[in-house]
């Protein structure tokens, strides 16, 4: 019955070309194109700015104050895979630090998002490893506890699949179920397509009330302009 | 591809014995039953105390501000059910008062659980509807946007999907799988049934120490006592 | 040029009579009717629960752990007011105990309000002075620097003007701009005056999807349901 | 080094006379008396309201989510004693519920004052054991990891010597050094003395601004009345 | 009665040269200058760091995951102004990207100022379009119901009203009612003049308690020494 | 009684030459030499990133809105010393800007630690004058009341006594017991010398968890593997 004390191993991975259109997309556009869910809470927030990925999701399930898990995990990270730690319950010790970041890059990982503390964070933005958090925090962590790796896990209000997609930058993490990615990816694409020439009219001075043609449902919902 | 603007009707809900037995257990008592997992962000406080309640639930997503959708979901409410809601975004408004409680009642729900705020808390009492929320408010929300009925949730850190167990008492909320339960009512029955006697053994003075042979595994784990 | 180290005596009040209307009505109701503006921050609570009160709306601005003020404004009370107290910054000490409550309901005031913390709660609730503030806490305050009586505030996000009315319960604290309160109770009463027969309607089980014609914008708006 | 993995046994507790002195004065006062010092942060909140103690502190350090140390601190237990638990990072698991509470009572135990949570709230109620808390939280923990018994702590912002004086209510906590106790329990006798008649001259409308002269003071610091 | 619906053309502006005269002294010294009020609350954070304006306000009221009125406000916008968006009720989506900053940098906008959250925030850096607010999501919003423009909005716990002046840096945000302007340009001006001869002092050594003649007033207060 | 009104001038602080050693090491490695204690809540924060310093702490307790005591704690400052400021309820104000920067460097202060906030920190940068801090926030703060100087405080969670070590950097803030320094320094150093090699091997693909012999506890404690 229960969900810990498991490591799967065999995994179902996105298609790794379509994740990989995912990366210049952005987590915005990524969240839009799904119809806006996906999106973990913004309180996760990169170590270091400027850093976007994507990648395939590798999932780890941890308790508060232990990261023994944490390397059980990265026995089962390829290249390609964004490592998506959840806890049992809040909490914001440092559980990653420069020695595991090695470890995952020796992997192939391309990221971590984590619902909970990591530490060395100079080190790991001098190394290029780019981690997403709850917080930073210099707090040790002890290796006692069971968790499992690749269940289905929630993290930071999202629920993640191991092999679902996964897509961060400075404004946030999305997670794209497996099997939607590519689709994600086309309307991603083809909503991007369109901002191009929506810049050049809007810097133009051209208002969004009528490229969007708002002013007949603002009028219509009420909105009255006074003096 | 969208998750959104969708409900669900046909649903299988849990066992309805096995989840009547839960309510006795209570949170504390499911959760530990389970090995610790399904219980939500203790942030979910009931509107008032004493309420012990367990049910199936049916699932709601809603957008930040818009409570359309609990209209909705009242369709699908059957005897027994549980109206589990969860929010595209955190919000706190009051997405429920009296009036819904009402419907909900007049449907057969035994309680609500969401990951917001409710309103007419004073009134909901009288009535003996519980409530497990994030917040009391007073804000008043629109109804414009469509979220989705009976699809899988996460609500307050957990994965709920339609039909499954919720354990709510003063101590939280338990969400316990559907095909779990019949194994949780018996693993929680089999805790609880050794709780009296330890409590008898404890009142009279013994000690968890020695009453869970623990003396040596901490002396082992190198504890010491001074003077 | 400063808003610091003035009393205001003279303020005009709103029709008491209004006032004394949405007692009864609510902060729910009252918030509603006002078109979802006026409502205070939901960390707002009372103290205890179950006091309901309106009341004009007599103001003081503090400093952050200084409560001398609370002992100015208290010469500016009339029957029939409640003090909303308003912080230049975010602090959570006890401005208010029993004895300034003494001196405030020997005054008329008939709640506090305030953006910060009170103490002596087990006290208050006996001699029955209703409160709505940020936390409780033991922390004293000093009399050390001057803040303001009766000019305009910002209290828990809301803008407060001397007069003004205020309506508290156990669901928030809503403000009624003075020369709104005649229309907010007219059509706070009217909103009411139709809750009963909804009610009746909902609790025989009628749904809301149909009693406010619901189904038609819904699938109009997508919405589709599956089995 | 460390201070982890250590019991002491012998330690010296406030005049325990003198300890219950204070139980009646309460937090606000007993705070108040020993110079606005020594109050635990406000988001330690009793578990019921009501509850008013007073005790020695017998103190224990805790790892997130590991209550192995709450069974080895409970054979420190004498009658009077408080015990106070402290984490070495934020955590709000429920580390203590009823069973503990049996055995702590068996003990002698007034009062558990714990930063972080605990469970099975409406039994302790039922039992008469209060609590003062961080949260409440069904959530279980292990017992892998030593932490210490009766070393200094810092408890929700306070430091904790074993043997301290401890009073609490609805108000909050408060710790008194040990060698403080006599001299706060006079001082605070002696604040309370004056209150009496201070509050029937408020109660018969006398103001503070009268009977503290303050109006000198403040005309003095600036302030202006106007109409 | 109601607020929600209207868009005010023809706001007051506060006299342009003086805003820009704030700019340069940035918000702690307007802060100090203005008698310290009219601070925003200080989770108001810009999106990177090093920006420093100041401009007239153009106000924007917003319901939670609504960004309808963004686009209603950026017509209101002239050369010079700011736009400072409140809400009706907390919530944190992303109200504003790179489009709409297009579109407000086109009709001369200075910067947002936003109590809820903004995306695409790597690009708005690299516009050079600075925004505080409360967080960053890539959280997407709806278009479905009215808020107003120019009327007066309660932004971070600070009342403001269209036309005043509001100064940002990675101090904060402070907003400066229009009427006062002037005056605070010339007292916060003073206040600066004085401030390079008092650094160079401290510079050299001396303390403030000296520069500040603070020994004696210290002493009267009761200060001891000891060693 | 009372531990507010009093400035300590002889403290012993710890050894300058094991203090310096810590630098290098940083927060972390510091913290898990000592044990997994002596770390500040995890929300101090670096105003701006890249600093490592470490010093022995002079120590200031403040009240709420009030900064006095810094111009006090300036003249008991030691070139090689941090301030450590502790306050006595919670507050985020801005205590510290440019000037008392000028005066802390210019008596050879390293860094200020405080639980509170601070501004001007875009000058502070460009001095290369470090702070920890709660928060950022322009509010000005007053002068009226006594705190103290070179007490024991608790910052942040953490008992901190005058002279004690304090190491920090972009991982947060660690506080060494004068006492234990050089201790601590030697087992830092210890800990780290092993880093190097480890890094290589796990920069080289092998496992966490074969390089620290895992496997056979992991498989112990029950971990499953399955496909």
């Amino acid at each position: 019955m229960t969900t810990l004390g498991i490591v799967k191993r065999n995994i179902v991975r996105a298609d790794q070309a379509a994740v990989d259109r995912l990366t210049r997309l952005g987590a915005a556009t990524v969240h839009e194109a799904m119809g806006r869910v996906g999106l973990m809470k913004p309180y996760m927030r990169p170590i270091y700015r400027g850093a976007q990925v994507s990648g395939t999701a590798v999932t780890v399930l941890l308790h508060p104050g232990d990261n023994w898990m944490m390397h059980v995990v990265a026995e089962q990270i390829q290249p390609g895979d964004i490592v998506v730690a959840a806890l049992t319950a809040d909490n914001c010790d440092g559980f990653f630090g420069d020695l595991l970041a090695t470890s995952f890059m020796a992997r192939g990982a391309r990221a971590l998002v984590i619902d909970a503390g990591v530490r060395d964070v100079k080190t790991l933005e001098e190394m290029g490893f780019p981690v997403w958090s709850k917080g930073i925090s210099a707090k040790g962590t002890i290796k006692a506890t069971l968790g499992s790796v690749n269940i289905p896990v929630v993290c930071a209000g999202v629920s993640v699949n191991p092999g679902d997609a996964v897509v961060a930058d400075d404004d946030g993490v999305v997670v794209v179920p497996a099997e939607w990615v590519k689709k994600v990816a086309d309307a991603a694409e083809a909503r991007e397509a369109n901002e191009g020439e929506k810049r050049a009219r809007l810097a133009a001075g051209v208002l969004g009330l009528d490229m969007y043609n708002m002013r007949e449902p603002l009028a219509k919902a009420g909105l009255k302009y006074i003096d």
